[in-house]
């Protein structure tokens, strides 16, 4: 089994848990790491080095897969197409209705290199079951749950609210709209009757706590639409039990063969949104690797690979022992 | 769109079922049906032709792919690599233990043709999320549950016992060992552990139900292992409430990155079990057909299938409305 060399760009909390999926991982092994960041000033778990990231143009024969760890924002959308012209790449990228315009950029520059874009769980794992689950029963509804978990933007809306000192939001699923979803229904479900959001908030001192709520609960798009719960904490409190990343989901589906009824169900329940995220990028980074082996070259995405690329077993053993 | 042109070999309940999902598919028209039965004979639900399976050698030209809707223990052994040598074919053979052999069989006769063999849900989906699942958490066990659901091998065991008129078993999964996995635990569950056996019984007139009983609860390998329950019912009521095919089951695998746990869950609730096998089959005769037309030959298994495969939407409007 050969080896795969795997650099990971950016070492934020994807970043930290990429370099710990690359190690559990038997054929993999992380080469190094860049940053933007001042490498000397970068504390890694292990002894992987770590250099600045103009320097990675210099380490192409030294690197197969580039796990490109940083934000979909900004940092992806230029590092992409940037890195895909030298490396193989994989990465999380996930504004959704961007992702035609990015798989563009990318697919143009990964000329002689494998680039799998939007791996993670959403996009990747869930987008998975969306195609395998309406391919088989193309007549039904598909639900999407997410939670109990931390939603990033929501955190940051509430932090940016007068007298907040530090926030964070849990997207809650509704049971019974879950469970009336499972029994086979097919409700009408908008987002405010899918999941409820729970805020925990530190207020600075001496901020007025019932205008901090009513900011909270009125702010259109965020929470208006919602169910939703503010309960003030001591930072103590706070920094004990909300420093964490939960997270978690479940998409469904409710279809029919004539009369018969069938729900599919895929969830997930994950301590660390980022290092599952990251697992999951790992899995990808083979099936990049591979690909480029077999000079499969461009831009892909999960619905593009065979899944037998995605485990490092063979294809004749998984057959053998898997099937 | 071009129109994929189908045909079936066996009409039983897999076959019919597959019948329903062609009819249900945008892309698809079922154009001929196989039976060893005098074709005369055979009513079908709409008026697709019926033939003798010795004709299918001559319809080579009229047909895109013919799906096996057989059973594992005598008739796909022969029909898979019979119809892989003149046609694509898809079929769901699940003697797990004797596919490897099964396949070669087929790939020796595929030199032309694609041949997606093994597809439905166990194996087939359940294979699918095994490998999705032990690919990204290398570190965990995995777990399958069965039922709530008719199990024929175990019905078939019961109805042989002497005094038995009729019989079904179902297969239950034990909520206790489903909601240990379920909540990060790694519980060592043998069979028994994780099912109980439920047999409705309609019983000979005059027949010793004590000792029905007891031989069903002792048999070795189907039902002495487990916690069987046994009840008799008139046969009026047993016809009434025990003619339907529901099935079901999980997937769960429980890992670790480092100290965090995650669990990933897959099940699936099914009204019919042939129908909804027969719609994965569907979803695999598309592949079949396109992976054809790429002159990709040989057998084929849910590990080798790139997932817009199996869509009737084209790549790019996946990636667009479901990534």
């Amino acid at each position: 089994m050969s080896i795969i060399r795997i650099g990971i760009v950016g070492y934020g909390n994807i970043g930290k848990g990429a370099a710990k999926a690359v190690a559990a991982a038997p054929d993999m092994e992380l080469v190094a790491i860049f940053t933007r960041r001042d490498p000397e000033a970068l504390k890694t778990t292990d002894n992987t080095p770590v250099y600045s990231i103009d320097t990675a143009e210099t380490k192409t024969n030294d690197i197969d897969v580039m796990m490109l760890c940083g934000g979909s924002a900004t940092d992806l959308p230029e590092q992409g197409p940037y890195f895909a012209s030298m490396f193989n790449i994989v990465d999380s990228y996930d504004t959704h209705a961007k992702i035609p315009e990015y798989m563009a950029a990318v697919d143009a520059a990964a000329k002689n290199k494998t680039a799998i874009i939007s791996t993670g769980w959403d996009p990747g794992y869930f987008s998975v079951m969306r195609v395998l689950f309406e391919s088989v029963l193309p007549t039904g509804s598909t639900y999407t749950f997410y939670g109990r978990g931390i939603s990033q933007g929501h955190s940051n809306a509430v932090r940016k609210v007068k007298g907040v000192k530090n926030a964070v939001q849990y997207t809650v699923p509704i049971e019974s709209a879950v469970n009336s979803v499972r029994s086979g229904a097919k409700p009408e479900l908008g987002p405010g009757k899918s999941m409820v959001r729970e805020c925990y908030v530190v207020a600075e001192t001496g901020a007025d706590k019932d205008k901090i709520e009513k900011e909270i609960k009125t702010m259109p798009h965020y929470f208006a639409e919602y169910d939703t719960s503010v309960v003030f904490l001591e930072e103590t409190e706070f920094l004990k039990n909300h420093s964490t990343m939960p997270h978690g989901g479940m998409v469904l589906r409710s279809g029919n063969t004539g009369d018969n009824a069938h729900v599919m169900e895929f969830s997930l329940n994950l301590e660390s949104n980022p290092e599952f995220t990251a697992s999951i990028m790992t899995a990808y980074a083979r099936a990049a690797y591979r690909m480029s082996q077999e000079e499969q070259y461009g831009a892909k995405t999960v619905y593009d690979i065979p899944l037998s690329y995605l485990s490092e077993k063979d294809r004749l053993t998984l057959i053998k022992e898997k099937l």
